[in-house]
């Protein structure tokens, strides 16, 4: 029996409010060996670095039991109606494997379905790759543009940037090398830039909206299709053309695309990237099989946060860390820092997963909330990121608990020894330094150049950045946030916070707006009927 | 006479704390027409829903008189030594315009200098671009790489992301459109992938770093070194290199370079776009002409924030808000919103510019602060993070106060009509919309679609992203954080918190690293001397 209560009616958060935190100037070595947490495919998560106590995290595992987030991420996976707000399943594990009891709906087993959508769009990536699918007049396609907006961009994006360059080293020349480019903003300038040099006759769309009425995606579609009208007149862009969306939106039957492949509402569009909102692109750069590595990779790490001890299992210990240092140590903001530059679009992914899914004031049933939720999330790659914001990070007023990401290996292989060392050397010993710095800090008799410490940090580490452990780290996060969201008993999974803008937008396109709209849109030279 | 105090050593500081802010839920047409204030360049802050009472911007203006903003602005552009930590002028300034009297520092005219230099790079970037300067094989260049990190790339990186659209929709057919990319960081996959389809023959490289001896950068060029070597054999690879650096660097008269280009200890890292770390590679890539309208922009923007009348001064106004926000209303953070696709890397330069200019906890004199200093700084372009992020910013419980720029006109003036309307008239109806919702909010019995409102924020408005334009929106917000470094009483232009990863990374690396240190570089595979 499931029961749902806010966070602060449980008794293990008011046990917590009395802890005091690790203090992580008094880091030491054996913390680090003995403070790791397997996370899937490979992955460790250190904790060394964090604020946490051995009786903290005694009494974080009573918060999870509490809030039952382990039954309610098994219900959640078998079907349960999670997303309160709009009645609906929360699926995306199902993309990846099946957790636990199947989840039939209205006679269809929702794991089926997905599979069969990708064993769709997989024949359809490959027929592109190999060749035997063409454009209308005749080429072979090369490149391959996705138009779509938030998850429907920001996720297959930073999947595509993670993985371009390990795919171009590791592929078997038999492989083709297609490349990959996205438009989402409605900011004509957007469309104009990426089609500026592009090929129509070799080039393929897909065009992604859950509704199939996203005003953005819907106006890009439109802006490919006058430009390829005129720089390319014999074209049949249809022809050119695939849909992703739900079955039941206008964009589904309609406009004779060249294939429509389907997800429901039961996939979110942040959660969306292991769906053929991400497949279809990803399969058709890299090949379905490097898709089914992602896939796999975020299953094990699906699976992984299944187990109950909350010191074997990654994910919750990362969720339960991040609310800790939110609502006990009162800290708004968390830095994402991969130190790999693969990876540079991944924080931005982040950004959205956590934040539209964990910045709400109400809980699950839609009653005012009295403490903290998610917190502001940002960041760029490691070594850039030193020489920029990480002066505010060490030494600045407002401490920022920081998500360390780093690999043995390097993705490409290439490298050079410069003063006895390699980049990738240098790369990851400069992650170690920082990891020590934030947290320890150093005594300086001069102020300006003394260095607190005291700086929370976490580290995830890996051989290498490969397509499975990529998909174990997207899954980690869409996991830890879902436990992050359970824990203080609020929807995950909707976002009206989005709602409003899109209103007021349309007010002033096309109805009444208010004078104060008015006013703005003067100044801005909107010229709207 | 100058007098240095800290901000809670001011009247008007303890006045603050005693108003109350603007209710941006009561945001009328009418605040929107009068509170608005010229930048430069065409540009207008708006600042209709920002938290400020009328009062409270008198006094506003009585701190500026009481911290002698106006006055440290001056004495700072003719030389006052105003990085007390590193006992350096900061004359970044110079570099767009003289602002007041000559600063003649050892017998020489430091505008002279800088101008000296300016015609240097601009009379080889137009050898380059008209081909009289040839790669070592007798080829044209096509292409220009930088190798710096933090100051030495991500200001040239969004300038240029900013200005390479616009320079290919208006430029003459006659002129040549040159590629730039960028090397940053010490990650090998960074290089191998900027490197993977380059032609080195047509390649020239600008190594960028003012003290020669960036551990990342030296490293990036021993890469590129061998690259080359392996893939263009007979190529004589420093006639395709210039340097960026100080006179005193290693790097200045050593190795023989094509040309070196010099800056000096007075141009901060960050604060060096306008100087030959963003003018050789703007240069190169789009000619001297189109950076000396980026440098007539900034100049202007320069030239305006020295007005008293704070309502006059978009600068200054901007700096005492962020500040009123950050230690009246306890906000942590600020959001950069451009709607515009072309600024997608502006919030990164904004973002080390604030973040490490201000994430101080001393005061120039080196003595601990007892307030909060500089505000986390994040952002995404917009309609991009309204899919996003945007989520957390309308319903979270974290308020962010929001900076947001938009234009009238597209920069390459390609545009389709669906739905009645442009693609550029829904981005700014978008604008205009977002601004509203988070002022206003708007009333809902579901408390789920309850939108509270009074979120604040700020409207950069032009007519279009151009050369100027884009020059006035830097200075803008370089001498937005100079005037809240002085007045919050700290030095914004040392950054003494980046040495100790340095240190440790040393250590690490060919020291004796502590025992944690250790632990952690053994969990990375760190193999090291």
């Amino acid at each position: 029996m499931l029961t749902y209560k806010n966070l602060d009616q449980t008794r293990a958060y008011h046990r917590l409010l009395e802890t005091r935190p690790f203090d992580v100037t008094s880091l030491t070595a054996e913390r680090v060996e003995t403070c790791q947490t397997p996370l899937a495919a490979g992955l460790t998560l250190s904790w060394a670095a964090a604020p946490l106590e051995e009786k903290t995290l005694d009494i974080l595992e009573e918060l999870a039991q509490e809030q039952q987030l382990l039954e309610k991420y098994r219900a959640l996976a078998e079907g349960e109606r999670m997303n309160t707000g709009e009645n609906r399943l929360v699926l995306h594990h199902l993309l990846r494997g099946q957790l636990g009891a199947e989840v039939i709906l209205e006679g269809r087993n929702q794991r089926e379905f997905y599979l069969e959508q990708q064993n769709r769009f997989n024949a359809f990536a490959q027929s592109v790759r190999d060749g035997s699918r063409k454009g209308s007049t005749g080429k072979p396609f090369t490149t391959v543009v996705q138009i779509g907006i938030g998850g429907s961009d920001l996720g297959p994006r930073a999947l595509y940037l993670a993985l371009a360059d390990w795919v171009r080293a590791h592929r078997a020349e038999s492989e083709p090398l297609l490349e990959a480019r996205f438009i989402s903003n409605v900011d004509p300038d957007d469309a104009a830039a990426v089609l500026a040099d592009i090929d129509f006759e070799r080039t393929l769309f897909v065009l992604v909206s859950k509704s199939g009425t996203t005003q953005e995606t819907l106006t890009n579609e439109q802006f490919v299709a006058e430009l390829a009208a005129r720089r390319a007149p014999g074209l049949d862009l249809k022809k050119h053309t695939v849909a992703v969306t739900s079955e039941t939106s206008p964009m589904a039957h309609n406009g004779g695309y060249l294939e429509s492949f389907f997800i429901d509402d039961y996939i979110g569009g942040r959660y969306s990237a292991t769906s053929a909102v991400g497949g279809v692109i990803l399969g058709i750069a890299f090949g379905p099989r490097i898709f089914q590595r992602l896939l796999d990779g975020a299953h094990q790490a699906d699976r992984a946060a299944l187990e109950p001890d909350i010191r074997k299992n990654a994910a919750l210990l990362d969720a339960l860390l991040g609310l800790y240092e939110r609502n006990v140590l009162a800290m708004a903001a968390t830095a994402v820092l991969p130190y790999s530059q693969a990876l540079s679009r991944f924080p931005a992914h982040l950004q959205q997963l956590d934040m539209e899914s964990n910045g709400k004031r109400v809980n699950r049933h839609g009653e005012a909330l009295n403490y903290q939720t998610g917190p502001l999330v940002f960041g760029e790659p490691g070594t850039n990121g030193q020489h920029s914001f990480y002066q505010l990070l060490h030494q600045g007023t407002t401490p920022v608990p920081l998500q360390f990401i780093g690999f043995r290996d390097s993705q490409q292989g290439q490298d050079t020894t410069f003063e006895g060392s390699t980049s990738q050397t240098k790369l990851k010993a400069n992650l170690a330094a920082q990891i020590v710095a934030f947290a320890k800090g150093r005594a300086h008799e001069n102020p300006n150049k003394h260095f607190p410490g005291g700086r929370p940090s976490t580290l995830i580490v890996g051989e290498q950045l490969t397509p499975e452990a990529l998909g174990a780290l997207l899954a980690h996060y869409e996991n830890k946030v879902m436990f992050q969201g359970l824990a203080w008993n609020l929807n995950s999974f909707d976002q009206e916070g989005v709602q409003l803008g899109k209103m007021l937008t349309t007010e002033l396109l096309t109805g009444s707006p208010g004078a104060e709209l008015q006013a703005f849109a003067r100044l801005l030279g909107v010229n709207a009927g």
